[in-house]
């Protein structure tokens, strides 16, 4: 099926797609020239800065700002008392400025604009505030507790009010069903994003009210609706709001999200009438920014003697923190592991996000994935290992397919499950390595991701604009956001392989709401497919038109010309041979002549998910496997990692040198989450938000990481590709856990999974 | 005919077109808010300047640089010596930095790039130059002369090859048929432009050898084109070029063309590999920055008894300076009036430019027009006091009338001439205050100009981009430029009137050559037309779209939908109404949805004159009376500017305000053209760069000037509109001379008419 998009002839060997074609962004970037918002400077521009609440729970007695005012070089103290009320996240129930009462160590009390940085901390430290504080709580299940203290009054209670629950079949039936069954409990610390480049923004108005922010956003057309709220506050409804990007400097779902800072930014603005810059210092960032939220998951899973998944019931609590970001949502991608990794007939789901003082979370890579998976793919070893299969023979026989349908409604296209499971067990010489028990193990670990696109809101739709010049250069303003994963490279090369032009030849602008169509931003691993299917339609387009004009001139039926390597050819004619640049000049300075100009706007054919959570809301599919192999010392916990294999169905490889950097991404940034990342927080105060005490993966720690790719040309995606951003994070920690139950037979349910843990279970196996 | 364009029901009314729309950037204008290119900094950027002659006709003997270099913070320094050759300029010969030879005060010997403008310019002065001083000539007439000395010895000749000769009839015939012939010759000065923003630029190159230029240029596309040439030299060949147009703080055709200063900023720039900003000192403005060409012109007309002109033959040498820009190419835009102004059966007209080691000149208001119509109206008036018929018969005898194809083959569609002189007749009183000779006089004189663009370049044409918003906001994607002629406000009320929205939902953008698509440049007095046109048939796409897609979703013939006041309605169905936001929205937010955008290329229906100097150049013409009352002292003769009427066919006034700056400002810059401004040389150097010593008019010099807008609704243009940037400058001189001549009976045929020329010509009066 797919596989006829593979090239037949000469004339349609690609000459971009499948090319290890370097980031387009890499020179400016290795040379500094890029500009990140840290580095973006307006004439008059004030610096910005927040003061934070010095509390987990407290009431807010009084602010006095005067002290703060009379400071030389200070243009405005704005607080919740002399500022119109702005709320904003997932459920509006975060006031940017807070008054009365403050819920989290988070919580922004009062800021300051001035004329520098340091003028800005310093009247920070002149603003008194006085408060009384409040018992807090900072266990979600504590939480849960009547007479607990509750995060927000009116609410009435802790618990969210959110549909996360999720039938399929019925799995009493599938328990009665199954001839083994395990029920376990897993547990997910918090963990955050660490971006290179901390989060900030810059707010201007024009002199007739109309807003523009700077900012270094994910998305910046939803982030376009939710500053209207800021002019809406502000009395000016109805002008016009812009949304600038700047340079990425790491997004990772960190910045999917709009935040109190950024409206803080915009009111500052507002009341001195100059740009206001506030950027967060790596302090901030590590306390400020939300992260991927902890989750407490109670699983059980059954099967048949032969090894058949009978049901998969999950519960899980979900730690909200004091406000709602996008962290409460992710259980609705949870869901997709839960529902459709592996065919399992019978499926139970429910979801709680409780409010505590401790601070929230939001997206972050895979959102919601890896912890599901994690506790997912965890408890399948020991699940095989009870019904007496290999850990291997067990996902064959339980895998996914092409063309299933899953219990949740997903329609599955390509799925190469099988050949990633194959990929990870020959690199991982896995017959040879498991159940030596020796110290040495290996584990694997599935995963499922959406490969194309996901509706999560109204429009998951991407647009583009192509627009061709005299010189057979392109200008592609795509909607589409690249925060370092390649989408610029990609949708140049894409485009450039339609065009028969040169990636050099294709000028990618990604960068402002008043430029480029309407995008959903970058998340769900959906840039490729739904920007790189906007940009292949106008390409598609645009070549109607090129070769419609080339056919007209020189008599020549359309359907024997083509392009290739700059160049216009005919397939039956030799003689026709004509440089591109020069058939664009053609085109345009003739009679009635016209640049070459398309636009499109691509939105996958999916659906929102129903009210019973179901639906086939990505158009595309991605799976993938990780395979690893650990060195664990038995005296010590240490673990050494000793090689990673991450096989992915990537559908094609647009670009294999950008997917390998996916896939490395990926799996450091889950040796990370498996190993050794944790915000430490005590009753909601972060301990370590600081690169010494949080440890991230840095290049002495990586382990070598073997990436296969998978190619199975999804009929749906540009040129058969499926979204690869997310997944090669998502199946990492389940490996390693795997492979360390293959070493030492001890079962780590608790990310991360620290030399402590080890020595813990150790002596807990000794004991039992 | 074209009044089928009013309005016919309520609902036709217009809401944006024909309102006084306070031009969309004068906010930031007049808060400081506008960046110019002298308010742009970019990260490390360096600093221009350039060495200029110190002669203007000598040899190159050597160019020590080596002390400039070695000053700190000096990063380059650059002579036609260790640069690639490169060649600007309408033919090319015009090296950008000088070797050998320098030809003019003008010419860039070369050129340094340090960390601040104070350690460039004192670099400049450490670079020595040895020159060998050679004979001069100054005088366009002594330059025809053998033995002169050759500006270019490679050329042969001073007097340019061009193509400058038109004969319509046979002027022997008409000099025949003639009972009234007058000869006269007529000179006209070197004045400048005086753009408040004095020249400059920003280069910088990418890591990968693509260029950005930052101009406040009026062509960014041809300008693009012509920094190709730059990167050709360079070895960089296929590379990218991106002009982004700042802010232009006065155009007036002064930045029409590309010059050495910004072929020099980019090799700078490449030279340092960092961005590299060139601006004009005040000083370097006036004699660096091309001005208007000098022209001395013989010419005879005459007339039967009845007043009916025979012919009309003009003879002009122009003073071409030492290298050749746009001036040289002035008289193809003479042979306008010449051959069109009036009914003319037989006309002659050659042209000559001539090089001299005086500084070269290029485009400005009105393109030669006022040269020529200087002459051409001038001596009307003398002709017509020869066959004793008053002046303004004498104009309504010959006058042009709508639909008339001129001997130069242009198809006049609306004219508005008699409405004009009707007008100025009125309101100057002719009658009564005409032919009293007491040292007050009344003189009028008519114009043409192209105002439908005008076919100089094999396009000339004009891109849009519209793409709406879910706000029901609009983004207008112009290639035009707008040089405070107010472009981007009249674009925004006709895009605004075809989308029923309002003038301040529409965004319009007009900055980067990568965004927008092609155009050929403001001037022509073409943006109103070409660019409003584009803009006009890109909102009908849109607007058809919106209503089908009203139409679907309301089950409501299309036919019956109109759009107003961010309102859908329908004729018939009072039920129907709904924000044009919520449309969009609903348009956005469907199965298979998207967002409006279309494009637009627009290039009118026009023809390049052929070898005959034939053809219909223009879409449309605009045609104007300048009508002036003057008192003059006969003993000091200064000149007093009673009233100035400036009645102008417009088509329609898209916004009555913006002409109305356009008939002012242009009237003001014919007043000082006429009354005082000249840019002095002496052997080639100017005397009087400065604006202490170069004069203009001032607001306590302006008169009263009745702006009086003819409205004929020519059915090519947007809403019936058509060009007026240039016209309200053309018709000042001839109107001020003829009322001189009014007031005292003298003639002057040169200007500006100072009161010395009037106090010397009314001694020769009293002379003869």
């Amino acid at each position: 099926m797919a596989k006829t998009l593979e090239p037949k002839t000469k004339e349609m060997e690609f000459t971009s797609i499948g090319q290890r074609v370097p980031k387009l962004d890499a020179w400016d970037k290795v040379q500094g020239k890029t500009m990140y918002i840290h580095d973006v400077k307006l004439p008059r521009m004030l610096h910005g800065k927040i003061l934070w609440s010095k509390y987990a729970h407290a009431r807010i007695v009084s602010i006095d700002t005067s002290k703060a005012e009379q400071l030389p070089g200070v243009r405005a103290v704005i607080t919740g008392y002399n500022t119109p009320e702005i709320r904003c996240g997932f459920i509006k129930d975060n006031p940017v400025l807070k008054k009365d009462k403050v819920r989290q160590y988070r919580d922004e009390v009062a800021a300051v604009a001035a004329d520098t940085p340091e003028i800005a901390e310093e009247a920070i430290k002149l603003i008194d505030v006085v408060y009384e504080e409040l018992p807090g709580v900072f266990d979600p299940e504590e939480a849960m507790q009547e007479g607990a203290p509750l995060i927000h009054e009116d609410k009435g209670s802790n618990v969210l009010k959110l549909p996360w629950k999720m039938i399929c079949g019925d799995v009493e039936e599938g328990r009665k069903q199954a001839d083994y069954i395990v029920e376990e409990t897993y547990k997910l610390p918090f963990v955050t994003h660490c971006c290179l480049g901390t989060s900030g923004c810059i707010a201007q108005f024009d002199a007739k009210g109309n807003l523009t922010v700077y900012s270094p956003t994910q998305i910046r057309y939803l982030a376009q609706k939710d500053f209207q709220e800021a002019l809406n506050a502000l009395g000016l409804k109805g002008k016009k709001v812009k949304v600038i990007q700047t340079a990425i400097g790491g997004g990772f779902g960190s910045k999917l999200d709009t935040y109190p800072f950024e409206f803080i930014t915009i009111l500052l603005a507002y009341y001195t009438g100059r740009p206001v810059k506030l950027v967060y210092s790596r302090e901030e960032e590590f306390f400020a920014s939300p992260g991927r939220q902890p989750v407490r998951a109670k699983i059980s899973q059954g099967c048949t003697k032969e090894g058949k998944l009978t049901f998969r019931d999950v519960e899980m609590i979900l730690d909200n923190g004091a406000y709602t970001s996008w962290g409460a949502t992710t259980p609705s991608v949870m869901m997709m592991p839960i529902s459709s990794l592996y065919q399992v007939p019978n499926i139970r789901y429910v979801a709680k996000c409780v409010h505590t003082n401790n601070i929230y979370s939001t997206a972050m890579r895979g959102y919601g994935n890896p912890q599901a998976t994690f506790a997912i793919e965890s408890q399948l070893d020991t699940l095989a290992e009870k019904a007496g299969i290999d850990p291997w023979e067990f996902r064959m026989i339980n895998r996914n397919k092409p063309g299933e349908i899953t219990p949740q409604k997903f329609e599955v296209g390509s799925c190469g499950m099988k050949e990633c499971l194959e990929a990870v067990k020959e690199k991982l010489q896995w017959d040879e390595k498991r159940g030596k028990g020796n110290g040495r193990g290996v584990g694997i670990a599935s995963l499922i991701h959406v490969g194309g696109g996901a509706r999560i809101y109204k429009s998951d739709g991407c647009g583009t604009i192509l627009k061709l010049d005299d010189f057979g250069k392109v200008s592609l303003l795509t909607s589409a956001s690249d925060m370092g994963q390649g989408s610029e490279t990609v949708l140049a090369q894409i485009v450039a392989e339609e065009l028969g032009l040169h990636v050099e030849d294709v000028d990618v602008i990604m960068k402002d709401t008043n430029l480029e169509i309407w995008d959903a931003g970058a998340h769900a691993s959906r840039s490729t497919f739904v920007a790189g299917n906007s940009a292949l339609y106008a390409a598609r387009k645009a070549k109607e038109e090129i070769l419609e004009f080339a056919a007209t001139m020189l008599k020549e039926p359309k359907e024997n010309l083509y392009l290739r390597d700059r160049m216009l050819y005919s397939r039956n004619n030799p003689e026709v041979s004509m440089t591109i640049d020069k058939l664009l000049r053609a085109a345009h300075f003739r009679t009635n002549g016209r640049q070459i100009v398309v636009s499109e706007f691509y939105d996958p054919p999916t659906q929102m998910l129903d009210r019973e959570m179901k639906g086939n809301f990505s158009a595309a599919y991605t799976y993938g496997v990780h395979g690893v192999e650990v060195e664990v010392d038995k005296e010590t916990g240490q673990i050494k990692i000793l090689k990673m294999v991450i096989a992915m169905d990537v559908g094609r490889a647009i670009n294999p040198m950008a997917v390998e950097g996916q896939l490395e991404g990926g799996g450091a940034m889950g040796l990370g989450y498996s190993l050794m990342e944790e915000l430490h927080l005590e009753k909601g105060k972060v301990l370590n938000g600081n690169f010494l005490d949080y440890k991230i993966m840095t290049f002495p720690d990586m382990p070598p990481i073997e990436s296969v790719i998978v190619e199975t040309y999804d009929e749906k995606g540009p040129f058969g590709a499926k979204g690869i951003g997310e997944p090669p994070l998502v199946g990492s920690a389940p490996a390693i856990a795997n492979a360390v139950w293959d070493a030492l037979g001890v079962r780590i349910r608790e990310l991360p999974i620290t030399p402590e843990k080890i020595v813990a279970a150790l002596e807990g196996k000794k004991g039992s």
